[in-house]
C-alpha cells in the first residue's frame, strides 16, 4: 500500500493517542504473579498487529471532539478483547501460524492460550469499568457475547454444505463486525455525540467489518484473480464454509455437489482438490461475485458516515473502507 | 451429609431466590443463533452442581437486609463465571469426567468448551452491567482477572518441585477463593452494608474458599485417612503440586527427592508409585498437616464473620465453614 494511504494517515494523525494506548497495553498485560502472561501476550501484542480496532475508537472519539482520556482505556480494552479472541481462535482452529510467526498455542500450549485469553478478557473489563460509563460497558459486554455467539455458530455450521449466505453473514457479523462496530460506537458515546452520529459510527463499523472479513475470506482463495499463494487454501483445508464456496455450492450440479460433499463434508481431500475447487468457483463466478459483495459493503460503510459532519477524519474513514477492499482490486 | 446440615438449611431458606436464579440461568444461557450454546451449557449447568457460589451471594444479601432484585442477577453472573471457568479448566486439564459425567470437551470438543465458556463469561458481564452498580462490576472484573492469573500461575509451576506453600496459597486464592470472596462481597455491596460488614463477608469468602480447595486437594489423596477410592490420585497422575505433596517434598531425603523428581518433574510414573507417594506423605505427616491447615482456614472464616450482627444466616455461614471441612474429618 502507498505510504500515504488512509491507514498511514490515520496512524500519523493519531500517533500520540496510539503511543498512549501502546503504553497502557504494556502496563496492563503484566501480571505480578504469573510471568507467563506477559510472555504469551507480548508474543502476540508485539507481533506487528495493525492495531486497526483501537485506532477506530480513537478516530471516532477525535472526530466527535472528545477531550478526555477514556478513549485510551477503551481503545486498549478493544485491543485486549481482540487479542483474547485471537488466542482462543488459534486453539479452536488448531493453527500453528499467525502473521507469519508461530502461534502462542504452538510456542507454549493450548492451556496457556485459553487462560491468558481469559486474563486479557478480564483485564479489558477492568479497563471499561475504570471509565465509569455504564453505556460503554453495555456496548462492549454485548459485543463480547455476540463475538462468542458468532464463533460458536461458525463451529456449528462448519463442514455443513447447507450453510446459506444469510448464515455466513450472521457468523461474520458476530466474529468480526461486532467488535468493529462497538469500537467505533464507544468512541462516539464517550464524546456525548448526537445519537444520529453514534448510530452512524456503529453502522459504519458493522459494514466495514463485514467488508473486511469477506475480503479476508476471498484472499484465502487468492483474491478475485484466484492467484494462489503459499498462504492460500487454509479455509479449504479446514473445510470452512466461506462465501466463495457457499456461492459455488449453490450453483453446483450433481457431480459438483458430490465433489463438495467429499472434500468439505467428508473431508476426504487429495492432491488437486483445491485446484478443482478453484475451477468450480471460476466457472460459477463465485470469486467475482464475492468481490462485488465486499465492494458493496464498503459502499454501505461509506454511506453510513453521511450524518457525520465533514472533516478530515471522516474522509479518512471513508478512504479506509476503500482501502480495505483495495487488497482484492 | 445430614439432611439438616447447614448447606440444606441454606437451600431451604433461600429456595425462592435460588428458583429465580435457576430461571435466569436458563433464560440467559440460550442463544438465538447458536443452539449448541445451551446444549453445552445445559450439560454442565443441569448436571447437579451445588450452586454454592450463587447461594453465597444470596445469603450475603439477605443477611444485610437487601430488598431489591439485583442479587438474582449477580448470583447468576457468579454461577456463569464459575461455569465458564469449569469449561475452560476441563480443556486445560484434558479432563474426561466431571461430577461423574463425561465433560463437555469430550461430548462435543475443546473448541466448543472454549467458545461457550467465552459466551458465558460475556453473559455474566451483561448481567452485572444490568445492575448499574460500578462497584460490583469492579469487584467481579477484578475477581475474574485474579482467577485467570491463579490458573496461569498454577500452569507455570506445574511439575515444579520448587513450588512453595506460599505459591500454592497464591494459586488457591486465585483459582478458588477469589470468586467465593467476590460472591459474598457483592451481596454486601448491593445492600449498602457497612464497610466493616462488606469486608467481613469478603474475608469470610476468601478463607472459606481456601479451606474448600485444600479439602479438595486432600480428598484427591483419599483425605487425612488416606483411603484411596476410585476417584483419587488424579492430581498425582497430572503431576500437580498440591499441598500434601509440597509438604512431603519439603521433608524429603535424597532418595525420596529422586522419587519425586521422577514421578512429578519427569512424569515417569509406574504401578505402585501412587502407593509409595502415599507412604511418604504418611511418613512425613503431610496429610494430617494438610488437614490441620484446612481446619485453620475454616476457623479463620468463622472468625471473619465476627463484625456481622448475630442472625440465623450468620450462624449457618459459620456452620458452613465447619461443613466444608467435615468431608475430611
Amino acid at each position: 500500500m502507498a505510504k500515504t494511504g488512509p491507514f498511514e494517515q490515520l496512524q500519523t494523525i493519531l500517533a500520540p493517542e496510539m503511543a498512549a494506548v501502546n503504553d497502557l497495553i504494556r502496563t496492563r498485560m503484566v501480571s505480578e504473579h504469573a510471568p507467563r502472561i506477559p510472555q504469551v501476550t507480548a508474543h502476540l501484542v508485539e507481533a506487528g498487529g495493525k492495531r486497526l480496532r483501537p485506532m477506530l475508537t480513537l478516530a471516532a472519539a477525535k472526530m466527535c471532539g472528545y477531550s478526555g482520556t477514556q478513549h485510551i482505556c477503551l481503545a486498549t480494552a478493544v485491543e485486549f478483547i481482540h487479542t483474547a479472541t485471537l488466542l482462543h481462535d488459534d486453539v479452536v482452529d488448531e493453527s500453528d501460524q499467525r502473521r507469519g510467526r508461530p502461534t502462542a498455542n504452538l510456542l507454549w500450549d493450548n492451556k496457556s492460550s485459553v487462560l491468558v485469553g481469559d486474563y486479557l478478557f478480564s483485564r479489558s473489563f477492568q479497563l471499561m469499568v475504570e471509565t465509569g460509563n455504564l453505556r460503554v460497558l453495555d456496548i462492549l459486554a454485548n459485543a463480547s457475547a455476540v463475538i462468542a455467539e458468532g464463533e460458536v455458530l461458525q463451529l456449528s455450521v462448519a463442514q455443513d454444505l447447507a450453510t446459506t449466505e444469510a448464515t455466513y453473514l450472521q457468523v461474520v457479523r458476530g466474529k468480526t463486525a461486532a467488535l468493529f462496530a462497538a469500537a467505533l460506537e464507544v468512541g462516539g458515546v464517550i464524546s456525548d455525540a448526537d445519537e444520529a452520529h453514534v448510530t452512524a459510527l456503529r453502522d459504519y463499523g458493522d459494514a466495514l467489518g463485514i467488508s473486511f472479513q469477506i475480503v479476508d475470506d476471498l484472499l484465502d482463495y487468492g483474491g478475485a484473480s484466484a492467484a494462489l499463494g503459499k498462504n492460500t487454501g487454509d479455509d479449504f483445508r479446514e473445510r470452512k464454509l466461506t462465501l466463495p464456496v457457499i456461492l459455488a455450492v449453490a450453483k453446483a450440479d450433481k457431480t459438483e455437489r458430490d465433489f463438495w460433499v467429499r472434500v468439505i463434508e467428508k473431508g476426504r481431500q487429495t492432491d488437486g482438490d483445491l485446484d478443482h475447487a478453484m475451477e468450480l468457483m471460476g466457472k460459477h463466478d463465485s470469486l467475482a461475485i464475492t468481490k462485488e459483495k465486499a465492494l458493496d459493503w464498503a459502499e454501505t460503510a461509506k454511506a453510513a458516515l453521511k450524518p457525520l459532519p465533514e472533516s478530515a477524519l471522516k474522509t479518512l474513514l471513508a478512504d479506509l473502507a476503500d482501502y480495505v477492499v483495495s487488497r482484492i482490486a
